[in-house]
């Protein structure tokens, strides 16, 4: 009999903001397994760490790369994809012995987390439970005390890796926006808030609920400084009449 | 000393899928309140009451209306206005009287919740605090197996209540999306779908995660049966590269 899959949301960064069901699942499974950096403790792991036992098998799935950006001879697509490829294979060893193996994910776990790719390849061929966490949109939104989306308001969810013009494009024509992924990308974010006299609006914070988060303006960020667990939110406008 | 505003989100629907600091703020407030409509049981209050304690004073905050589509001599706007003027002065009486109150949000406060219109009557006048909830839109992904959005893929959350031109343009231009608000709205939303071509990728799930929840074809939703709290999902495709 195999084991199940579990697709854990374990929330955005403070560890109290798991849920009961995602700290009973992980509790309970044999197996865990965390996606990671090369040389960087992961996020999901350091929420959850305290409710670990020695006797539950750890799995860490390091990714071999962290950026797009790679020198022309090497294929993110194809390097990215083969990291799923094994990292599925490794836990389909522990699946195939009849141990469960629970996935964590900072947020949550379908909500661009590391786990669809894992997800898509076995979700098929395993019983699969994905358990769905607080995501980083609605943890920034809360601790910015900014309501994100009024009544019949459009919220858009962008990526800061996308080109400025479609970025400026996409914000132009929603009510309300949330921009991940800066980082690297921060400037370039900022630059087309400014260009369409959004600054006013943009609220920014880091790691939001984690024990380093840090909340700035939009203006004061130093690009070079600036992580990729940051976010940047353009609230709806209150009360607008639609 | 005035008590604090408190908004916790107590998650979609499944009574596990609050978060251990909404239940830990919950236990401790010696007022919660929570919003219901008229001769209808509060799903917020479903989600939490078997920790509440007879020693909790509990204010309901009954809509006086229900839908925006009202005959023309009542305004939706001023009538609901005044229910959140009259909802704050409510909760005010018990900040100024030094008592802690919880308002509990189905999902997550910020996104589309009616605490928003209290928080922005009182958050200027009372120490506040939002405990970020586990959404909908990442909750109905979770038990339809669907991962939301991969890499750099646009997420736009739209309203079911937004007009057959603006859905069928915003849809028609994002990568994926999630359609709140359905219930009467559910036929024209559909239209729109089937139009733009989308109707294999669009998955449809009524009350996710609570014990009544339905997964159907949207092809075989009767229209006239769906309620409120569904939601369809346009997931991003697989391994788009962008």
């Amino acid at each position: 009999m195999a084991g199940r899959l579990l697709g854990l949301g374990v929330g955005p960064g403070d560890p109290e903001l798991i849920t009961l069901k995602a700290l009973r699942l992980l509790r309970a499974a044999p197996v865990v397994a965390y996606h990671a950096a090369k040389g960087k403790k992961s996020n999901a792991l350091g929420i959850v760490e305290q409710h670990l036992t020695p006797a539950q098998i750890t799995v860490p799935l390091v990714y071999p790369v962290t950026t797009e950006k790679l020198p022309p001879h090497l294929c993110y697509e194809k390097i990215i994809s083969d990291f799923y490829d094994e990292a599925s294979a490794a836990l389909a060893a522990h699946l195939d012995a009849g141990r469960d193996v629970a996935v964590i994910s900072e947020g949550d776990p379908f909500f661009y987390g590391s786990f669809m790719y894992l997800h898509d390849r076995l979700a098929g061929r395993y019983a699969t439970e994905v358990v769905p966490g607080v995501c980083s949109v609605v943890a920034g939104a809360a601790v910015l005390g900014a309501p994100l989306a009024y009544r019949n308001q459009t919220l858009t969810v962008l990526s800061g890796v996308l080109e400025a013009d479609e970025l400026k494009r996409r914000l132009a024509g929603t009510d309300a926006a949330a921009i991940m992924k800066l980082g690297s990308n921060l400037a370039k974010v900022r630059s087309v808030i400014d260009e369409l006299g959004l600054t006013d609006r943009a609220l920014y914070v880091e790691r939001a609920t984690m024990v380093t988060q840090r909340i700035l303006k939009l203006a004061d960020v130093d690009p070079a400084q600036s992580p990729y667990f940051s976010i940047v939110i353009v609230p709806g406008r209150k009360w607008k009449d639609r």
